[in-house]
């Protein structure tokens, strides 16, 4: 036998549910930008498509001057650009509400991020040419099955208006990191919609329908509301933009440290301008220190990186937190909108540890 | 291109720390009763050791009538038993205490099960011949470092008492599921006490010790020992065997379905004898029924399955539990016993669903 090498130790996706399959990203463990297709957080409402790539084609219909079918050499053809974009769950942190509310237990994982290159989406739409009076832009993706609160089957279809489909930054994209995008997340056609969050960038896109009306699909008109209420449907607004938001990667919740310098590392996002600021307090919110800003850029759709040299004399329990602030001036609230449904969840980010 | 094959799903370990590596299995995912080595829990106080395989001898020391010093070949060619063991860290479900405690954060999935091969370590002994007053075997593992509570390094070493090194199921293994012991697991020698919390089942065997007194390393007198109370060590007691509990696997805590039948099933097990009982209640405990025991077993060292079949007819919030009683009438509690380093978990396991 010959000497042993050192083991390598890797995060893997945290399991929620396989059927349809449901897993998060190890955020804690993720340490560069653009995350690793294999460690990228798979959200699923039902099993996987089964697509014929033989005769596959983009068909954009509707309310529309000269219908299209398009097929992939077509669309590859055709200029493109490449973005970093996060995507985000919008039930990320799901877990966390109190009360607890049902559905994906996510934790701080389902929210990814890497760089997605494709056609942006108005180019298509000048192609077909909107009809007056066309509203919005209805993306059907070839995943489809049962619901348990309805008896028919139904596809996930997500409309947008108008203003975000035509978005110069709103992507029919079919590369991920400068690879075809992997099936599981989309391929070979996912739309993309920086800032918000990730229901609206439908995977294995089947068609594109151009509507005079509003989308009443129920993964818009159900699912994707917020409902401030347990009980009724009062206040209820949908699901759009992502909230400004913040997680800590180390310390690791509940970690055990020495007295001395440990570095409190982060992440930092939204959907709204930038992040201008992020703030951590290692006394449960009595004081906060600016943490460093690593990565910071005015015009993306990505997270910065954040960090705070903490150098700690005195043994205890400590709570530390984190509270990321945008240039439209939102910041994370202390108490999360509660919501039945469990989404946007974005309050200040918390962990406790222990020096011995 | 050709026809998509269906893309399969799989579980991953989830992660808790890499350095050390700490990963706890799916267990919810778990469908056969000899975990895949790739899923079974990783638990380490250190990084891995780097081992020299070409010069790898076991010694057999202390309070004995003749030291030796024993190849890999030598022992593989000792008569070997086959055992069906489960291990589980006493850490398993820490997450769950209330109040909370530090340490690994593991949830329900640091127990994992197989066939683990080897010479029991009785037969060893018989070899070195145990000198009266030898009291305790102590076992070393060649993972070591730096604690946050001491100031020297440690290796990771336990000791046994007589009795339990003398069972004659308590094995130096070589092998997990018929292969060899997979490196992260205790290759190529790993100790297996079984009904013993794991940290008992000492990785990467560098030496045994017979010793006529108590062994007092701190994987002994400070870690792995049961301290009722927050701020001070009275009562404090030694972890051995395993608590009597279960795991329901299906449904998913926080799941929605619908009305009609479902299948509630998981594991139960116990350090003690063996399972003699499990009851379920779908009603958060007014009432319970006696689960289906699948592969009851009066002599094993494995947990076993148990099945309920649930017909809902109406709509709403359900807590279920589930709670196992062994042979010696042990029976998982409401509460769990509070301790502050979080070991021994084994309150009724609690999920919630919702119908709908």
């Amino acid at each position: 036998m010959s000497n042993q090498k050192h083991p390598s130790e890797r995060p893997y996706l945290k399991t929620h549910s396989l059927q349809p399959e449901n897993q998060e990203t190890p955020i804690q463990f993720i340490e560069n930008n653009h995350v690793h297709p294999k460690l990228f957080y798979r959200r699923n409402h039902f099993l996987f498509p089964q697509l014929s790539y033989s005769n596959y084609f983009l068909t954009i219909n509707g309310y529309v001057q000269k219908p299209r079918v398009l097929s992939l050499q077509e669309i590859y053809q055709l200029p493109s650009k490449t973005i970093k974009v996060l995507l985000e769950c919008s039930g990320n942190k799901r877990h966390f509400f109190k009360p607890k509310v049902f559905g994906e237990q996510w934790e701080k994982g389902a929210i990814s991020q890497g760089y997605w290159t494709g056609v942006p989406l108005r180019n298509l739409l000048d192609k077909v040419g909107l009809r007056n009076g066309a509203k919005e832009v209805v993306i059907e993706g070839y995943d489809f099955g049962e619901r348990s609160d309805l008896d028919h089957l139904y596809s996930f279809t997500r409309s947008l208006p108008l203003e975000k489909a035509l978005h110069p930054d709103t992507l029919i994209a079919y590369e991920y990191n400068n690879e075809p995008i992997p099936f599981k997340h989309g391929y070979p056609l996912r739309l993309i919609v920086p800032q918000w969050y990730a229901m609206a960038s439908v995977k294995w896109i089947k068609q594109i329908t151009i509507i005079d009306k509003e989308f009443a699909g129920p993964f818009q008109s159900i699912d994707y509301v917020y409902y401030p209420n347990k009980d009724d449907n009062e206040g209820a607004r949908p699901v759009t933009t992502i909230n400004v938001n913040s997680t800590i990667q180390k310390p690791l919740n509940r970690e055990i440290l020495n007295t001395g310098k440990h570095t409190i590392k982060g992440i930092a996002w939204t959907g709204t301008g930038f992040v201008k600021k992020v703030e951590i307090s290692t006394d449960n919110g009595d004081t906060w220190i600016t943490a460093n800003l690593e990565n910071q850029d005015t015009h993306g759709y990505d997270w910065v990186n954040w960090s705070f040299e903490w150098d700690v004399t005195k043994k205890g329990e400590y709570t530390i937190l984190s509270k990321a602030t945008d240039s439209a001036n939102r910041t994370q609230p202390k108490q999360p909108f509660w919501n039945r449904k469990g989404y946007g969840y974005n309050a200040i980010d918390t962990i406790h540890v222990k020096i011995e």
